[in-house]
């Protein structure tokens, strides 16, 4: 059975130009970039190349400004920690209620360490209340930790925006975006935003799992969460992941290269992607119109149907999506996105996350339309809510 | 030209055994093992059984022992600022002078937020003072960190009986051993040792840059470094670097099948390549002969020589080989393995460190032990010690 995969915001399937890129840094040019032989410099100087495309990736001024990192996940840790470690006095942390797990569990993590935290509350669309992000600056405030794209919803959040009107208010509060889900994408011009810091993660936009990066404005210190050699000029110990540094900076190519696609035919096929089950089942309901959403994602609530009896039954047809974050997956509390948002007990547990990619095809969108009104037909059977699910079917 | 490649300790050549079985998790099984679908089992069941092929390569009991991180810097830093973190009161902390830049800058950095750090000397041979450390060890020690293997003269410590040692003394004591250069080329049984913690990187041992383990000992408590998902049982968060974890553990597989070859033929081509260049080259001496070394690592002085231009020469050759840690590249300093060793100044600026592999031939060492000769030669008429050259050389 062919699969068709729609949740790319869980991780991606590799491109196989990204593969073919990686390969010869396993066996053939394998030198540690820091030695001094020839072999080690052809390691060296594809990694130098690889930052300087991160860069373009991301809208820097300049590839000093990019670190490599494991992932989004150590990316934001490194922001947060190495901020806080370089401002001890300042105890005042702010973040959203619907960040990625990476940045709330830290934030709670960090509160039990004496940290005051804010969580920035989202409308029944998802989208983020500035005005109340605003509000709770001041001048204890250490970092601002906003998403740019909630993984979820895919609704974008204006952190440029808010990064400019933040150091209004406080000049030295740092900004931290977490930009996993909004790379590849939409476009990313950090440049000439207030934007501290912005974390990215490679194998959400079709390079390998396992490698990120970070942008560190000029200027903005931080303090290393990986402290050792001298690698990453000291930002970031450990030798120097060549392959998938390589990978990365093919995939970002890749991504800029189908960004019209993304924007158009992608977006194009998750419109009528949320159309096609709107209008064929009745217990359907979006839940997130925000103003402005990532091209490649919907979330939809199925009205007293449970969410992972859902997925089991599209998984039985071939259909990859997702109740939530795959970072949370294993944990029966329900989305604390979908939560924040104010999704009603109704639907809250049947909601389902479809993520398209450049590789969804028309031909896949056209058989979930088909096939999804059978499983919530079949489901809708068994539901323990007959009565409420009769009523909005009119059976 | 073929490359004769005898710096293994800085980084490997990716078996193509390895390579071959990541590739699937590319671009055919690149699901986030998080997830519920079926192509996220395969995903799932493939880091499990890698948990497992790590669990019996370092000799643990259990695969839940078994952490993956990014590499063996990140393994450092995590067991050592993971064990600082829940004993704040414990202010003191044991190390060696010649562990890897992961630790000792670590350490250096820690002394600055106010630890008391111990940092234990070596003989000339290369061999630890053990009764010294464990003099140090006292009721405020919270962790000793000592280093299985040296990188640079592949010195073996003996880790499990300082572990022992160790926490006879004080029990509340944790253990961290750098296995990195360990992981490999000798076999490790961590099981019936008192040893809390041990990191490996798969680059040592010819798998990918970018992938490590750290054991941590059942009931070892330990603070997470990257704080967020909940993988790796909430100790590590990110997703899983599938295709690496599975090469890593391909790589073990692969490292413990030759192991016999390491112990034996390695070490024979290490033992002629030493003795080769100390009958051939009068001003070559051994930097350390210490009773345990690895099998594949040979340290020598050349008296009145500037290394770096012996590596130059060597490049020019096709053969690779290192002064010193690939992760102080760089740095104008000399080593500080070999200070610590007191190794005389004369010889200082002019030790090469050749580590052998498995994929060394005994072509190869004959090539080197032919070339280095006339290289040397060739520095001695340019060497501004003239006159101690010609006492030695007889010229």
């Amino acid at each position: 059975m062919s699969i068709i995969y729609l949740d790319n915001n869980a991780t991606t399937r590799v491109d196989e130009k990204v593969a073919e890129t990686m390969m010869p840094y396993f066996c053939e040019n394998y030198g540690n970039p820091s030695s001094i032989y020839d072999l080690a410099h052809k390691a060296n100087t594809a990694v130098r190349k690889s930052r300087e495309t991160i860069k373009d990736f991301l809208g820097a001024k300049d590839a000093k400004e990019i670190i490599f990192t494991s992932c989004g996940s150590e990316s934001a840790n490194m922001a947060i920690k190495g901020t806080l470690e370089l401002a001890p006095h300042k105890k005042h942390i702010i973040t959203t209620k619907v960040e990625h797990p990476c940045v709330l569990n830290l934030y709670k993590d960090l509160e039990k360490k004496g940290y005051k935290a804010d969580y920035i509350g989202v409308d029944s669309n998802g989208d983020l209340d500035v005005n109340e992000l605003l509000s709770k600056v001041d001048k204890d405030t250490a970092i601002v930790s906003v998403m740019y794209a909630n993984n979820e919803t895919g609704a974008i959040f204006p952190v440029e925006e808010i990064a400019q009107k933040v150091k209004e208010i406080n000049p030295d509060t740092k900004i931290f975006v977490d930009a996993v889900q909004a790379a590849g994408k939409i476009p990313i011009n950090v440049k000439d935003t207030k934007i501290d810091f912005m974390g990215i993660s490679a194998h959400k936009f079709h390079g390998p799992k396992g490698i990120g990066a970070l942008y560190i404005k000029s200027g903005t210190m931080v303090s290393p969460l990986i402290v050792g050699g001298h690698q990453e000029k000291g930002k970031r110990a450990g030798t120097e992941n060549v392959p998938y540094i390589v990978g990365m900076a093919r995939a970002a190519e890749l991504a800029t290269e189908n960004m019209e696609d993304e924007l158009t035919r992608v977006k194009k096929l998750r419109d009528t992607l949320e159309e096609g089950i709107l209008t064929k089942i009745k217990n359907a309901r979006l839940n997130s119109t925000a103003k402005n959403r990532v091209p490649n994602t919907t979330n939809i609530g199925f009205l007293y149907i449970e969410g992972e009896l859902i997925l089991l039954h599209l998984n039985d047809e071939g259909i990859c999506a997702s109740s939530g974050s795959a970072c949370t997956s294993g944990s029966l509390e329900p989305s604390h996105v979908l939560r924040a948002m104010g999704v009603p007990f109704t639907s809250l547990h049947g909601s389902i996350r479809f993520s398209l990619s450049r590789y969804t095809t028309e031909n896949e969108i056209i058989q979930v339309i088909q096939t999804l009104p059978h499983i919530i037909n079949k489901l809708a059977k068994i539901s323990p809510f007959q009565k409420e699910l009769g009523e909005i079917l009119g059976c």
